[in-house]
């Protein structure tokens, strides 16, 4: 039996189509990776699945690291007690799991401890990344929609459990509808879907003509991912449509700014190159968006460093953290 | 000389108009009670003419329950450090005063601490209010505008020194213009002045006929005080108001649900009468705003506890706790 030494974590991130597990040294340095597929069980059956895939990831990285290090696991959805998975509409057959229960057998006992995916990212930026030496960060992910995480005196604000679903606030009472049941959410305008919504009313008002011939002439066609890659290589409409896109991203923050005033705000998530190109427009319009600017701590803007690692690296600093 | 027995604190609550000092003892009964008016020198002078206010109404409790006793001040601006008023659009004159070290020898050199009004009244709120008992508690204050104060994991969000700002979150980028520069903050809705506007549009567009009989016909005369009067003692159209009202100050408070999920939110400040007729419809909007509202914690909607010492109790609880 190899034993795990002193301060090594496991993290273990949960998405739609992979699972990722890390395990940590104290220095928070990756000893080793490794990676399964997300089942997806034809019926709801109450997290089994998952929790075998779950072990089975943990047992790969025993064998690599040494057996019984703490096991943290990030969830896409709201969980509750850090170990039950009470809402996630995209992991609906392991809707209801006590991961904590599921998992004791299989990991022999040891230390597991669960949380939003979000909610780990951010731990993981301000224990380790870009919000080190800030207490009071908030993290934005932008993937599809907007997620959050926030941490306020150095610790994860849960609130009932549901706390940092930042992109459901709503900036536009009137605004495109959302399918939370909302209308002019954050989401429906900062997050991929939002770029590529905004960018297919401006290429049909007739805007980002260069783009729309590149892709053959149908406005309907330009996708977000479209419009960060022309932006990337200098297309101008492109950049302005990435300047509104950047106010929108502002505004959100700006809001988050008036509840929380945090020192420091971290953007991260899946929409990584967009979300380099809307830094510096978001940065620039929220000077602007702030009351008394000029007799307020600065609100630093920057990405995040553990890009997509960020929620497993951070559910192993937690997992260490609760022992 | 009487020696102010253990356990008690005073707190000062500066207003526009008048400074209410309390002394408590350590189960937060009120043993003094003292007011002075609030000077407004002609010219910016450091806060050493509220100093001076302060220190007078401290020494006349100071003669009731002993000296000695540790001081809070709330003050209605952005206080930082708690010591100093960094920004009060209300009270220009003591801009940049820093109270600690005014009133370091005036007091004895007892411990003072200053803060943001609705700061205190959340720790009131939530220590001894109707708070009580809730780990995360949103405080908001119904006034001209919307203030607020944040308790998480039973600590005060103060942020950068700006937290709880709430009332400018914006929730219609396209709507009514605010003088802090912004569209559609929160406040054009659900304050008194959000009331007024609201009510003189519906008066305008010729609803409200009771009211605008009452007050002689004239339609820009109806103000907000009126239509929660001509509610509280029924009149329909004016029911009619409180209850869209209701509805904004639910949007609002669901935007904050977003981003910290608290399960306690209570409304204060000087619209009481009107908190008190918008408690129902809010908490009804609320319901139907809220993503997975059977799954999560139910978030209560209450009345402060305190009304208008609700300030300077909590300043007094702040400055025993920081002993």
């Amino acid at each position: 039996v190899i034993r795990t030494p002193d301060g090594v974590a496991i993290g273990v991130d949960v998405g739609g189509t992979k699972i990722l597990g890390l395990a940590l040294d104290h220095e928070q340095k990756i000893l080793a990776r490794a990676l399964v597929s997300t089942p997806h069980p034809a019926a709801p059956d109450g997290g089994v699945a998952l929790a075998g895939s779950i072990a089975e990831l943990v047992g790969e990285l025993d064998d690599l690291v040494g057996a019984g290090a703490p096991v943290g696991i990030g969830l896409p959805g709201l969980v509750r007690d850090g170990s039950t998975l009470v809402f996630a509409p995209n992991l609906q057959s392991a809707q209801g799991a006590d991961f904590a229960s599921l998992l004791a057998g299989p990991l022999g006992g040891r230390p597991v401890t669960a949380s939003n995916d979000a909610d780990f990212a951010v731990i993981a930026e301000h224990r380790a990344g870009a919000g080190r030496g800030h207490d009071d960060v908030v993290m934005i992910t932008l993937g599809t929609g907007i997620g959050g995480g926030i941490v306020v005196g150095g610790a994860l604000v849960r609130g009932g459990g549901f706390a940092g679903e930042v992109g459901h606030m709503v900036l536009d009472v009137n605004g495109p509808p959302c399918p939370c049941g909302a209308r002019g959410c954050w989401e429906r305008f900062a997050s991929g879907s939002g770029l590529g919504r905004i960018a297919r009313e401006a290429a049909l008002a007739g805007r980002l003509t260069a783009l729309v011939a590149l892709l053959g002439g149908d406005p309907e066609a330009v996708r977000g991912e479209d419009v960060t890659a022309a932006a990337a290589v200098g297309d101008p409409e492109s950049l302005l449509i990435l300047e509104e896109v950047g106010w929108w991203l502002a505004r959100g923050i700006a809001n988050l700014v008036c509840v929380l005033d945090p020192t420091c705000v971290v953007l991260g998530g899946g929409m990584a190159e967009a979300a380099d190109l809307l830094l510096v427009p978001a940065q620039h319009h929220l000077g602007g968006l702030l009351e008394a600017p000029t007799r307020r701590p600065a609100v630093t803007l920057v990405g995040a460093r553990f890009g997509a690692d960020a929620g497993a690296v951070g559910a192993a600093i937690a997992a260490r953290e609760l022992m």
